[in-house]
C-alpha cells in the first residue's frame, strides 16, 4: 500500500522530536526567537494560552485566590537564604549586574553603572514572595494569605524546547501562607485537584496524580506533588506541581505570627505552579500527523465557516448564507459561552484554507457552496475524523447539535487519551521485564517505547543508578496507588506502594 | 471651625504628594517592594489592573488585534540597531551579563558564565517584535500585521514613584505594520481614540488629545500622539501614547515586502502603550481626603454589604437578609456584567470596616441592621457623597435603581473632572500671565498651582529655555486646536496653533 499522505511531514512514527516542531511550526503556535532559548508566542498559540489563563484563574478565584504582581528582579541575598533553594536554582540564573548602557572605548554600547548587589531574574518567587508576606503577617488573623501571580520566569536551561523547556516562560504562580501544617498541606493537595480537574476536563489529557520523591522535590520544599500525563511517544510529561514548603522558606525569611495563644510561631507555606509547557503536554497528548488536534473547551475558535464560490453571483448567496450561519451557531452556548465561530472568506484556494485549519486543530470545518445554499445545508468536517471523512447536514440540524457535537468530541478525546494511557501502562515485579519494558525494540522507532512501569521501589543510590542507566525516573508515587507489600524492582528492598516509573521529559 | 477629620492625612491641600502615597497605603493598593524603585502590586491594586486589561483588550480586539508574546530580553546588537532609539534608552537599561551564580572566593555566590553578549531586560519592544516581523513579512499579502502584547517592562529610573514611574511596570505594547504610511498614520490615530475613549468612558478621566511636539516624541518616532489628563494638583499625566514610526525602524532592521507591483518596499510601522501608571491618574483624577474613589465602570467591587448585629439572634436574621439582598443585586446588569457585590462579614467593629471600604473607594456600601431588616430597607452609603450622608431605601427600591445609580457616578466623576478641568485651562497670550499663571501664589501650597494654559507657540531652544524655568513642558499640540495666527508666548515668532501647557508628572 502507497504511504498516505500527511500534513505534518515527518509523521510521529517517523521522527517523534521533529514531528512536535512541525507541528508547532504548522499551526503557527509559536517560533524560535534570535534570543538563546526565548520563543515567540505566536497569536494562534498565545490565544490558546488566553484560554488556558482564563479558566484557571476562574479556578483559583473560586478556591479563594486572588491575583496579585511581585517584582522580576530578586536580589541575590534573597535567593540565598534558604540554602537548598539557591542550590537548585543557582546554575540557570539570568544575573543583572548594571543598569545603563555606556559608548565602550572601542566604539558600541557596554554595561556601565554596576549594581551594588546583582539581581537574578526571577526563576520562581519563593524568596521575594516570602519577603512581603513576613511583612504583612503579624497575627493569626493575617492568615491565610491565598495569593496567585500570572508572570513570566527565567531559568537558563542548556537543552531547550519549544514550550516544554524554553529559558524563558509564562505561568501562574500560587503562594499561600498558613497558621498551620495541617491547613497548608490540604491547600497543596486543593491545587494539585485543581491542576488535575483542568488537565482532565479542560485539556482532555488524563493525569496521574502523586507524590514526588525526595530527589525531585522542588528545591526547598517538604512535599512535592504533581500530575503527570503520557505523551504519544509514551513518556511522561510532569504538567504542574504542588508544594508543600513546610516552614522552610518561613524560617529563611521570617515570617512569624502571633498564635490564637498569643506565642509567636513560623507560618507554613505552599507554592504550586502550571506553566506554557501545558501547551506542549497537550500538543503531544491530542495531536496526530496531520498536525494541532485541540479539545474544543480551549480551541480559541470552535468552528470555521470555509465559503466555496466561482463568481460573483455565488459569492453573494454564499456569503448571506455563511453569514446567517454564523449568527445562529454563535447563538449556541457551549461551556457556558457563545461557540466561537469565524468565516474565513480569504482569497486562498480552498483546500489550501481547509488545511490550514486542520494543522491548526479547529474542530470543526464547514464548507459552504452554492449546492449547500440551495439545499438548506452545510458540508461538516470534524478534527477527530480524517480531513477527507466530510458530510453534509442540514443547517438547522448542524445548528441544534453543535454544542453537543463539541462536548461529544471533547469526550472522546479524554477516552482516546485514556485509552492509550492505559494501553501502555504495565505493572511489573521483574527487574529483566522492566529493562526490556524501557528499551527499544525497533531500531527505527528509537523515540517511541515504553509507557509508565508500575512497580514498587526503595528509594537509595543504588535505584537511581539503575535507572539513570535506563534514562528512567520514578514519576510520583501515585495518590491512589494501595498499600500494598513487595520489593523494590531494583534492589529487592522491601516496599509498600507502587510507584510511576517512565522516561520523562 | 475646626479642622474636618479626613481618612487620608495629610490631605491633599497639606501636601499633595504625601497624600498620594498615603491614598495607595490607605487603599492597600501597593507597597514598596525591597528591590529598588519597583513595586508590589497587592489584591485590590490588581483587581483594577485586571478590569482595566479586560476592558482595553477587548477593545483591541474589536479593532482586528491579536494578542502574542515576545521575549524579555532584548541583545543589545538589536537596541543599537535604531540610532535615537537606543540613545533613547541606553541610560535606563537593565543589563543581564550573566547566567549563572557560583560560590566566590569570599563566600557567597558571584555572578558566573559571562554571556557573549549582553542582553537587555525590555525597556519596550519595538526591536525584537520588529526582528520578527522582518521574518513574517515577504509580500503586501502579510500586511497589515496587528498584534499587542502585555507584558512586563523595566527602566533604570532614578526618581520613582508607585505606578506613576516605576523600574518595572506592567503594561502593553501594540506594534503594527503596514504597507502605506497612510495606512500606518490611520492606525496610530486609531489606537489614540481608544485610548481616550477608555480613558473617559471608563476612566472618567477626561484627556486632551494631541501631538507631541519634537522633543517630546518617543525616541525614533516620527510622530508621536498622546493623551494628556489633569490631575487635582493641576500638574498633567501623559496617560497614553500612540506612536508613528514612519520606515525608521523597518528601515534599521529590514522589514521590506514585495508591493502589488513587485517592486520591494519598506513596511510602516507603529507602536501604542498604556501602563499601570493609569492607576495613578485614575488615583490622582478622583480621590479625595478620605482616600480611593473609583468609577464603578472599573471598581472590583460595586456594592459592599455590610451586616451589623450585636447577638446570634440577629446575625441570623441579619445575615439572611443580607444574603438575598446579595442575590438579587448581583442579578442586576450593570456595564453588560452582572452587579459585583460582597457581603462583608469579618469580625471587626462596623465603623472600621465601612471605613475601610471608604477608603478603598467601592462605590456603593450598605449597611444591614436588624432594624433595616424589619423595614425591608438597606442604610446606603455613596463613594461620591460625603461618608456620613447616608441614606435608608427600600430594598426593591435599591435594587431596582442599582444599575442606573452606578451609571450616574460614573457620569458624575466624569463631569467633576472635566468641571474641574475647564476651570483650571486658561487661554493666555500674554508671557507675564504664563509666568504668574505657573507660578505657586501661595507659600503653603506649593504643590498646588497652574493648570493647562492654551498658548501660542513656536518650538526651539529659546522656547525650551524659558519652559525649563518655570518647569513647564508643551503637553502636545491639542488635535482639535483650530488653526488660528499668533505669536508665540515666549518668543513672538508666528505661530499657527495653539498647544497645551503644563507642569507634568
Amino acid at each position: 500500500m502507497a504511504k498516505q499522505q500527511t500534513a505534518i511531514s515527518p509523521t510521529r512514527s517517523e521522527d517523534y522530536p521533529e514531528w512536535y516542531q512541525q507541528v508547532i511550526k504548522a499551526a503557527d503556535l509559536a517560533e524560535a526567537s534570535p534570543v538563546r532559548g526565548c520563543m515567540v508566542i505566536k497569536p494562534w498559540g498565545y490565544a490558546l494560552w488566553e484560554n488556558i489563563q482564563r479558566v484557571l484563574d476562574g479556578m483559583f478565584k473560586a478556591t479563594g485566590h486572588e491575583n496579585a504582581y511581585f517584582p522580576l528582579f530578586i536580589p541575590k541575598s534573597f535567593l540565598e537564604k534558604e540554602a537548598e533553594h539557591v542550590e537548585g536554582f543557582a546554575k540557570e540564573c539570568a544575573v543583572v549586574t548594571h543598569h545603563r548602557l555606556e559608548a565602550g572605548p572601542e566604539g558600541g554600547l557596554v554595561p556601565a553603572a554596576p549594581l551594588e548587589e546583582p539581581l537574578v531574574v526571577r526563576p520562581t518567587s519563593e524568596t521575594i514572595i516570602g519577603a512581603m508576606y513576613a511583612r504583612w503577617v503579624q497575627s493569626w488573623r493575617d492568615l491565610p494569605i491565598l495569593i496567585n501571580q500570572w508572570a513570566n520566569v527565567v531559568r537558563w536551561e542548556m537543552r531547550t524546547r519549544m514550550f516544554l523547556r524554553t529559558t524563558e516562560f509564562l505561568w501562574q504562580e500560587g503562594h499561600t501562607c498558613h497558621a498551620t501544617a495541617e491547613e497548608a498541606m490540604e491547600e497543596t493537595r486543593r491545587m494539585l485537584d485543581v491542576y488535575a480537574d483542568f488537565a482532565e476536563n479542560y485539556m482532555a489529557m488524563p493525569v496521574i496524580k502523586g507524590e514526588k520523591t525526595a530527589g525531585e522535590r522542588f528545591p526547598g520544599a517538604v512535599t512535592t506533588l504533581s500530575i503527570e500525563a503520557l505523551m504519544q511517544d509514551r513518556k511522561a510529561l510532569q504538567a504542574g506541581t504542588s508544594h508543600f514548603l513546610g516552614q522552610n522558606f518561613a524560617k529563611a525569611q521570617e515570617i512569624k505570627f502571633q498564635d490564637q495563644e498569643g506565642k509567636e510561631a513560623f507560618a507554613w507555606t505552599t507554592s504550586w505552579g502550571v506553566s506554557t509547557r501545558l501547551v506542549g503536554g497537550l500538543l503531544m497528548t491530542h495531536s496526530d500527523d496531520d498536525g494541532l488536534v485541540l479539545p474544543p473547551r480551549l480551541a480559541p475558535v470552535h468552528v470555521v465557516i470555509l465559503p466555496i464560490y466561482r463568481n460573483d453571483d455565488e459569492k453573494r448567496v454564499v456569503l448571506e448564507f455563511a453569514e446567517r450561519v454564523k449568527r445562529e451557531v454563535a447563538a449556541q452556548q457551549y461551556d457556558d459561552r457563545p461557540v466561537q465561530v469565524k468565516i474565513d472568506d480569504r482569497d486562498l484556494r480552498g483546500g489550501e484554507k481547509a488545511w490550514q485549519h486542520i494543522k491548526r486543530g479547529v474542530p470543526i470545518r464547514l464548507e459552504i457552496g452554492p449546492r449547500d445554499v440551495q439545499g438548506d445545508a452545510v458540508f461538516v468536517g470534524r478534527r477527530d475524523r480524517a480531513p477527507k471523512e466530510k458530510a453534509g447536514v442540514g443547517r438547522s440540524e448542524f445548528v441544534a447539535t453543535v454544542s453537543q457535537t463539541l462536548a461529544e468530541m471533547q469526550q472522546g478525546l479524554f477516552d482516546r487519551a485514556l485509552a492509550f494511557r492505559k494501553e501502555h501502562t504495565r505493572t511489573i515485579d521483574d527487574l529483566n521485564e522492566f529493562k526490556a519494558f524501557f528499551t527499544p525494540k525497533n531500531a527505527e522507532e528509537p523515540e517511541i517505547h515504553g509507557g509508565i512501569a508500575l512497580c514498587h521501589f526503595h528509594d537509595g543510590p543504588e535505584l537511581k543508578a539503575a535507572l539513570d542507566e535506563l534514562k528512567v525516573t520514578v514519576r510520583c508515587i501515585p495518590t491512589d496507588a494501595p498499600e500494598e507489600p513487595g520489593k523494590c524492582i531494583v534492589t529487592g528492598q522491601p516496599s509498600t506502594k507502587r510507584a510511576a516509573f517512565a522516561k520523562a521529559y
